[in-house]
């Protein structure tokens, strides 16, 4: 292997030394990303490109030598999708940072090392907004958004990463750069294939460059905070809010968050409500007083103890801020396996209540955030990992859950992916035609399945 | 291929008899779509399937038998996507007509020879909205929508027909079936393939059933008009508004539609304005009349001669249907070639005064319409098929006006789809490697290239 790494090293174009890593220490940290699985192998080494043309001389080489290539963005991904394999390549594209911002277009275009904040902050100076906010906007790459498809918090209005992305270049594994889209709001010549690698997990090619769709700045918003005796009440509030406004933020959290983010912060949060709705409006002044007077309004007739409502965008941010903290605030409790199940609407109380069931059936602590206007929820397990049977039985829970969630016509996956952490639930949730599907698509692309193998599909 | 047919009658589930037709009068009205293409052929048989065991069945047998199938939603279709071949079959959805809608979940469920006007009307009867409004909404079908990842005027602001894809039921080539996606807001479990099949013009698949996302019903909108001495001034208004608010539409159209539907609606446009632009906010109130106020001033500082605003709905809907008729007013002077070419925001008046010298080139009527925050635009190229050499001419500026959109980093197309008109020019927007990873997706999907050869890829 000694010998095919040279090869690597003296392929790189001039200008890339020290792109390719092999120091001990250094390889020993990129071997997990935010899921830290155990299973996690040791790279062969980690390779930082520059650029496209970086990219291409390393998956030529490893398509010659059918070495494993991980693609990894800043790696916070919670679904092992980016985990090391014993022998790969870890393809980091943290090193890619570049951004231009064309607010004529109303575009960006940028490398996939840049953090999703970075983005908002750079547009930000044009008066432009790129929506997508992940909770962990701050430390997250722009690349490992596009490649898990992710969302957040704004998306119950304004949509995930694939509604923003106009335009990639990709390299394929045979080390081919292709330009999929561009800079155009509607075009629909040939497939639409900039859509088929949002989403895809490093699995068809590594993203060097994406072309993001802005809107103009967000309006400041108005906030309504609700609690409630029961999670059936905030659920059903959330059918009724979503059947008739589009709120830009409806989310939820259970007691148990609750109460670790009151531990935390100490705000006054109600420590005895079974349920907390942080909903917003971003519509301008009246109407988006309006629909904060309907939210309000139908929380109080789904039986709220305590509704607040305010257009006072610092005392928004901070009910907003808490909802955010409630997974560090979690975490303070103990390691956290972190689900990502979702759900038709309707089906959000059972899901919610079959996770409290499993909760108690395994003896757990499992404490449930959600995108409740998405249907999408993020039920925390807690475990000690020194505790064996404990973790035995948190990631028997965490099977259980995406059990249940198929069961109710959900998803195994909202927006973390599939990684390696839930593709033994995959095929439950797509059934054999689909999975099939998935498979042809990836052998046309990557037929010696060097990117990401053991993946996502 | 009598043999082969009755095979195929055999095979088809009692209930769908009469669904295999080949009366030669019959047949010769499925030859072509509203493309018109003179060299369609004639197909074999027209196949009217009213389920998806239907359009199994046919499958199946036209792989065993290796022949063509051309999928026809309502024939509306202007790039020759369901352009008949001699000895395929047709297999249009026309029969296929469910909707069931489900309030809670804020979907419905459709099969693809609803018209998209159906399924607005259904929705709307729950108090929802789909939004995607192709001009031909009256006459398209959502199935043809879906294949060719349809427009309209809203898209501006509400996004394309792939936004409201939230699942799909399709047929494959050799006849299986599969889900993909469904009523879930989020889901990135597997590869995105329900977005692969939107917009992939019947060449990987049979779309038998579409999961829609709804949203809630619109507001009734502000509406501005205005009139300009030059394309430049309103081309430049567009790019001031869109940078600054996300209209719920913003149309153009040139001097000779102004005249055209001055002609046949007599309501006073200007017929001396070389361009008119019809705006519109849909936010609630005060919120779309200062939109519209901001539009207003726009226009006028970019030298508007004319601007007229109103919020009355029935005054701003006389203008909008002003705007939506003129493809039929101008298609009264002649046949009409209708481009549908795109481009990033500010080379729009690069592209419509680039359309204007290939008209005086090639002494041709060529009209330009626009959804002009979009960058698509529609320039209707006016000819006489009779006149053979005027016919030749308007082929070439057909062509030049793609090379144009294309060396101005434009699109083809930017919602009408390739089809069979379209396809020489793909290439060279696309460019080798994008082309051939568009070959290998098809080919891994449709090995022996039965659907919809010679279409779109």
């Amino acid at each position: 292997m000694e010998s095919a790494l040279d090869e690597l090293i003296a392929q790189i174009p001039e200008g890339s030394e020290g792109m390719v890593v092999t120091d001990p220490d250094i390889l020993a940290s990129y071997r997990h990303d935010r899921a830290f699985d155990p299973s996690a192998g040791t790279p062969l080494a980690v390779v930082r490109p520059r650029n496209t043309e970086d990219v291409q001389a390393t998956l030529r080489w490893a398509t010659k030598h059918k070495i494993a290539v991980v693609p990894r963005g800043m790696g916070t991904g919670l679904s092992g999708g980016a985990t090391a394999l014993d022998g790969a390549i870890v393809l980091t594209t943290e090193k890619m940072r570049d951004i231009t911002v064309d607010p004529v277009t109303r575009t960006a275009v940028v490398q996939p090392g840049l953090l999703n904040a970075e983005v908002k902050k750079a547009v930000a100076e044009h008066g432009l907004w790129y929506p997508p906010d992940p909770s962990s906007f701050e430390i997250c790459s722009i690349g490992g958004n596009v490649a898990t498809n992710a969302g957040g918090l704004c998306c119950v209005k304004y949509g995930v990463t694939t509604d923003y992305v106009l335009g990639l270049q990709v390299v394929l594994a045979d080390g081919t750069a292709v330009r999929l889209g561009g800079p155009r709001l509607k075009d629909v010549a040939g497939l639409p294939l900039t859509k088929l690698f949002v989403g895809s997990e490093g699995t068809l090619g590594v993203v060097t460059e994406v072309t993001l769709k802005l809107l103009p700045a967000q309006h400041s918003a108005c906030t309504v905070v609700a609690t409630f005796d029961s999670v059936e009440a905030a659920a059903n509030a959330v059918v009724t809010i979503t059947g008739r406004i589009r709120p830009s933020m409806l989310e939820f959290m259970d007691s148990a968050a609750i109460n670790a983010v009151e531990d935390k912060l100490r705000m006054g949060l109600d420590r005895s409500a079974a349920a907390m709705m942080v909903a917003a409006s971003d519509d301008r002044g009246p109407s988006g007083a309006a629909d904060a007077e309907f939210m309000a309004q139908a929380f109080t007739d789904h039986g709220a103890r305590e509704v607040f409502s305010t257009s006072d965008p610092e005392e928004g941010e901070a009910f907003v801020a808490a909802r955010r903290f409630a997974i560090p605030a979690v975490e303070a409790k103990g390691s956290l396996l972190l689900e990502d199940v979702g759900v038709p609407l309707p089906a959000l109380a059972d899901l919610v209540s079959g996770v409290a069931k499993i909760a108690a059936d395994h003896d757990l602590m499992i404490s449930v955030i959600a995108h409740a206007g998405d249907g999408n929820t993020h039920p925390l397990i807690v475990y000690d990992p020194a505790d064996a049977a404990m973790t035995e039985r948190a990631h028997r829970a965490f099977g259980e859950i995406m059990d249940l969630a198929v069961g109710l016509g959900g998803t195994i996956t909202g927006e973390h992916g599939v990684g390696r952490l839930k593709r033994p639930w995959l095929a439950g949730q797509l059934g054999p035609e689909a999975m099939e599907l998935n498979r042809r698509i990836k052998a046309a692309l990557d037929p010696d399945n060097i990117l990401n193998p053991g993946a996502a599909i």
